[in-house]
């Protein structure tokens, strides 16, 4: 086949017919792909069905100086993966709409597609199909995702109690901080080993369904959870939308890394609040009934990524309160985190 | 509440807040819509899943000076609709992504989203989620709908064999009409009633549902089917991909209005070309094997809208014939119908 420059030169059926080409592995589940007005399936008996959709676009949510296109397409997948764990759910289906610029080399798209086929792969999640468009400007990807969770053991937002315990997986902070570190032109305030891990964790983020289906299968009463991906602070704030309850955080047991430690050393920042306030970092926030902390811990003695307890809800209506290193305890603003309709709040 | 000019004043969880009171009707199978990571709903045993997905952006799928925020709203929703009657299926739940411009009028979006609701109300789906972002410059419209079909009477567009029957129901090219009219600047080359009927084709367009699960639950044997997007033609030559088949098509048969047929009277235009170019139908197009011609026309007597026999399959590979009103035949060139990124085709 010769080298195809662009799709304007391709055109939109020879792009379809390129890009079904590398998406022709079918499960057993699936039995139509990409090529009809419908991918078919089948569903597993005795599960609850969960469904997610994410949209990206350019400028907004990613800028193409400071992400490849390969981490493009495994990050826009990965942080769809992200919201079936967060109901503790395993994923297994995806379409995706892509918006592309005429201009758009098939190189790119290739590339595109490799890391979104990585993420797939990883998760075991097949891609069925989905639309591709000319976008009069900016590239914009959509992804829609399915997943499934065992019945009556799908994790909602709503339903902590005062008296449960927070938890959260692996380290926050270190995503916020990699942007930061890419959009910065003095890069040199973090090690390269440091800058490196830091700025992994924003492209190319892990979204925890190892943990969400750990979780799933055990018999720790999980009262609530969710992804963060606005920051602890908010999205803990997501889990206290009820009128009866609020919660305390220990500034003590926040986790954070070794990077993110010595890159707010060295521009004189508290860790805390880029723990509280950095998005993005797709790690889980749960809380339990008191009685299951210890059958918790016993769970995760062996994962790879630690939990570390957080927190607890308590009764005061919808406020986060803060227990310092200090031992002072302070209320939080509840400042909101990333809001893509106001103006350049991360920048 | 006090009214909010725009989105930058309302901010994205303002939004979220303000869309989810608009929909807060369930199902019984919908456990969780609008509010989490995920929605999550259960499916019926014995089905076949269908998923498909559809994007829109301004300036290249519409002109919001041609077509109104509502309109926008329910034919979005309609043109997915149609990919789930083209397999044979019922709708019942969708997710959606808007990419708005940060200018958006509150106003603009609830009437947006009473289209979105018009059309998810008349075929009984549940909107349960979705995603809203900001886009730098173009509203952009993503739609995933999920849908069901009996299992094995799922209707493919591979399948058909020489010999098959060709038909389409309703009329064709009123839509493609309707767009030029809208188009031009000169709109008098048809009556007001007439430019009425084609424009509403257009920005309106129904979804056959209806006749979809009449085939479906009926004993004809219905060997392809797709829906008329991209044209008759075109979309004729997707069902016939095989190497082994084409199609010959009647000319005198083709099902085409009185509007239609006005509005190429008075521009001297021949109706035959719009109805195997023009998009945007919507109709379904389906070939049944030979044996089942008296049956489907007993189906469909006493329906709403007509069904046509317009042809039949043939042994000549991917080849698609016309059998002229003078007797002649001749083979089309299969030019293709709307391709996204071609430059401008349907100006």
């Amino acid at each position: 086949m010769r080298e195809m420059k662009n799709l304007k030169q391709l055109g939109e059926f020879g792009l379809i017919e390129h890009l079904s080409s590398k998406f022709n592995t079918y499960s057993k589940r699936v039995k139509k792909g990409i090529g009809d007005d419908c991918a078919v399936f089948s569903t597993l008996s005795n599960t609850s069905q969960l469904i997610s959709t994410d949209a990206l676009i350019e400028s907004i949510h990613f800028d193409l100086k400071t992400i490849s296109p390969k981490q493009l397409g495994f990050k826009a997948m990965s942080v769809n993966i992200s919201d079936i764990a967060a109901m503790g759910g395993t994923p297994y289906l995806a379409v995706i709409s892509l918006g592309l610029p005429k201009t758009t080399s098939i190189k790119f798209i290739d590339k595109l597609y490799s890391g979104l086929k990585k993420s797939c792969d990883l998760y075991n999640i097949q891609l069925v199909g989905g639309d591709t468009i000319a976008s009069p400007k900016h590239l914009f990807i959509n992804i829609c995702i399915l997943g499934e969770a065992v019945k009556n053991r799908v994790f909602y937002r709503k339903g902590a109690r005062p008296g449960d315990q927070i938890f959260v997986t692996g380290n926050l902070g270190d995503s916020a901080m990699g942007l930061k570190l890419l959009r910065s032109k003095n890069k040199s305030f973090a090690s390269k080993n440091h800058s490196d891990t830091l700025v992994k964790k924003h492209l190319e983020p892990t979204p925890r369904i190892k943990e969400a289906r750990l979780l799933a299968k055990s018999n720790v009463k999980v009262t609530s959870m969710i992804d963060i991906s606005d920051g602890l602070e908010q999205d803990l704030a997501h889990l206290c939308t009820t009128e009866k309850i609020g919660a305390t955080l220990y500034e003590k047991n926040l986790p954070f890394s070794e990077a993110l430690r010595n890159a707010c050393l060295e521009k004189e920042y508290n860790p805390t609040d880029w723990i509280l306030q950095g998005g993005e970092d797709y790690e889980l926030l749960f809380t339990i009934t008191p009685r299951d902390v210890k059958k918790l811990n016993r769970l995760f003695t062996k994962t790879d990524i630690p939990i570390s307890h957080i927190g607890e809800i308590t009764n005061i209506p919808k406020k986060i309160q803060l227990k310092k290193k200090t031992g002072k305890t302070i209320f939080l603003k509840m400042t909101k985190g990333f809001d893509h309709f106001k103006p350049n709040k991360r920048s």
